[in-house]
């Protein structure tokens, strides 16, 4: 009993740091419950449909159904749920009358049957085409929905053609009611989302470089491992950022102009750059177990490579989160770049250093886990070289 | 035109090669299909809810929206939409009476709708919630419909009642229907999919491994860089694999004992070792990076550290393709461990090796892709010991 009185505290903390984190899932919530409320309403005084309620009652289930956090998944739904219900009701009215040319107890049923079977067959197969299933998905499903519903009812034609037009019509009335509703008041914008989210990703991954230089050096100096929590944990989440992003991207091809967003924006842009990004935080998922290894003594050609590696985190770390900024002002920044070509002369400059014999007295062994931080940094570095020209291309 | 053409043709060999592929899928299609068109004929022929046609149409409705390819979404769905149904219901016929009470014109649809609101607004920000979403959004999404659609209903208070009953005995018609056919017919199991889809990954990571040691030998020895697409493609599902792995497991979660699988099989251990596996490929995913950089003549040191590197990698890819094996015929396996004791010793010889003198007169920097291949190898053998740790777990 304990446990469950502690686990809904524990939810409902959860609940209220999920509002702090991002108001506009309360905002949402009321305006979902708004535009339920308001069609309900018209569904229960019902000036409109005088007498056929049951059509109303689709108005709600759009609203339900259809409403959506963005404004790109919500027209997206909206669009998909249209175009189906005529689509649907369309070859379900023909498919109704066709069969009652026949007008025969057995052939009639039977060939309703048949051609439900086929279209819900086929139309279940389409969705499991990934392209269909990115941005068609609910249309296929509301397709069968229709077809079957409107083929199969038992009414004469006249009945049938009447009752697919007014179905047509409150699933208007909802589904403009939840757009007018999702667009008007505090919408939120997926394409904007996206942008933000790609932008933090980056972001992310220069405040990481820029700790894991500090962290780093004072591990080396003290030969204690350090294990920041806090800066390992906001990494990971750009690790696992792919199925967010390209859900955001379909809702964004959905969306119309809006903001600094024109109607065709390069949302693909975003998703390549992203891919890079990603790329990038795998070679500091790899880094990131160097900083809890092993580490003796230092030095003193440790030292110099330190002095390298800490440069090029820090260089790189500059340059993403200048990219960053540039991503969200929109503009072309140069600073990365010049951040970027420092941090490729330090690896050339490194790279000179192991040439010369310095190093002679040196254990290897030794300097194994430093010459490896080192070679992952300088991938890190033509990573981040990548990303700039791609958020580069974005710009232009 | 041409190009319409071109398109559908390459969506239609896109559509075969995906039955190819995995012909549950088409199996999948033809049952959705049959179930739709048995409930159909139901709602065609009427036998059971003489006259009450609209309320038979919510067993087609709850068909189409049910029936999901693998058990156990179908199941969780049935479970969601059939509680959902009845707490809606009931708390929907509650609002109804005790707002009819007050029988005024105003009052009456106030208080409706302002229940409408209030309901609508918490569950949509009780979806938000990352538990409540993984397992139960459907049903919370379903709540709201059903609540709305009776507490606003225009009938009486018997007819309320009357009509929440009839539609329940509907959804729960057009659910077993989706769940018997979804069982009986070539079923398709959240579960065994997932256990498949672990070890698959697992032995992907051992595949790329295996060949990464032939190519990576090759590039040394004739000094070419080979663009090995295939071997890279596979690995790189892996790398992706988040979320389609967590949304089996809650699917999985839903299903009862099946083959070799118990009702409470230890899922979570599954996502662990996929976590495991997942972190691993992050460190191919570097590694990869080298595949493909300058390498120079070799060098006697180099040949011989390249000696260790292919052991290392070779017993690794070993011991993972054992642990997937081990995974699939649920056994304890300790053939994986010998490879990988095998593999640790190498690293440890490898040490060793760097710590003789032999390699002073080499150049330090020609060494350095190697070194830091190897110095990543010995990451992927300390991963590698993590998920046979894990997957041992797993067996016992």
């Amino acid at each position: 009993w304990e446990k469950l009185v502690f686990k809904i505290v524990e939810t409902a903390r959860n609940a209220r740091s999920l509002g702090k984190e991002d108001p506009r899932r309360v905002i949402h919530s009321v305006k979902v419950g708004f535009a339920i409320a308001l069609v309900s309403l018209i569904y229960y005084f019902d000036p409109i449909y005088d007498g056929l309620r049951v059509s109303a009652m689709w108005a709600v289930m759009t609203v339900v159904v259809v409403f959506e956090f963005s404004v790109g998944s919500t027209l997206g739904k909206c669009v998909n749920r249209g175009i189906a219900t005529v689509v649907g009701g369309g070859l379900g009215v023909a498919a109704h009358r066709l069969a009652s040319c026949f007008g025969n107890d057995i052939v009639e049923p039977t060939m309703l049957a048949a051609s439900v079977f086929l279209f819900a067959a086929t139309v279940t197969f389409v969705r499991f085409i990934p392209q269909m299933k990115a941005r068609f998905d609910y249309g296929l499903q509301i397709f069968i929905l229709t077809f079957s519903l409107i083929s199969v009812s038992g009414y004469l034609n006249d009945e049938v053609l009447d009752m697919a037009l007014t179905r047509l019509s409150t699933v208007m009335l909802g589904a403009s009611a939840s757009l007018a509703i999702c667009i008007l008041i505090f919408p939120v914008w997926a394409g904007e989302d996206l942008h933000n989210l790609v932008a933090d990703n980056i972001e992310k991954l220069g405040n990481y470089l820029e700790g894991f230089g500090d962290e780093y050096c004072k591990t080396l100096e003290d030969g204690n491992v350090k294990d920041n929590k806090a800066l390992l944990e906001k990494y990971k989440s750009v690790v696992n950022s792919k199925g967010i992003e390209e859900s955001l991207v379909n809702f964004a091809k959905w969306e119309p102009r809006h903001g600094k967003f024109r109607y065709r924006h390069p949302w693909g842009q975003y998703q390549k750059i992203g891919g890079l990004t990603r790329e990038c935080s795998y070679r500091l998922d790899t880094l990131n177990g160097y900083l809890k290894s092993e580490i003796n003594a230092p030095s003193e050609i440790r030292e110099k490579i330190q002095e390298f590696c800490q440069s090029m985190s820090f260089e790189s770390s500059h340059a993403l989160k200048n990219l960053a900024l540039s991503i969200r002002k929109m503009t072309i920044s140069h600073v990365a770049d010049s951040h970027i070509v420092i941090a490729k002369t330090t690896a050339d400059n490194l790279k000179n250093l192991l040439k010369t014999n310095s190093w002679q007295q040196t254990d290897l062994v030794e300097i194994i886990p430093v010459v490896t931080v080192a070679s992952l940094l300088i991938e890190v570095v033509s990573c981040t070289a990548k990303i700039a020209e791609c958020v580069h291309e974005l710009a232009s």
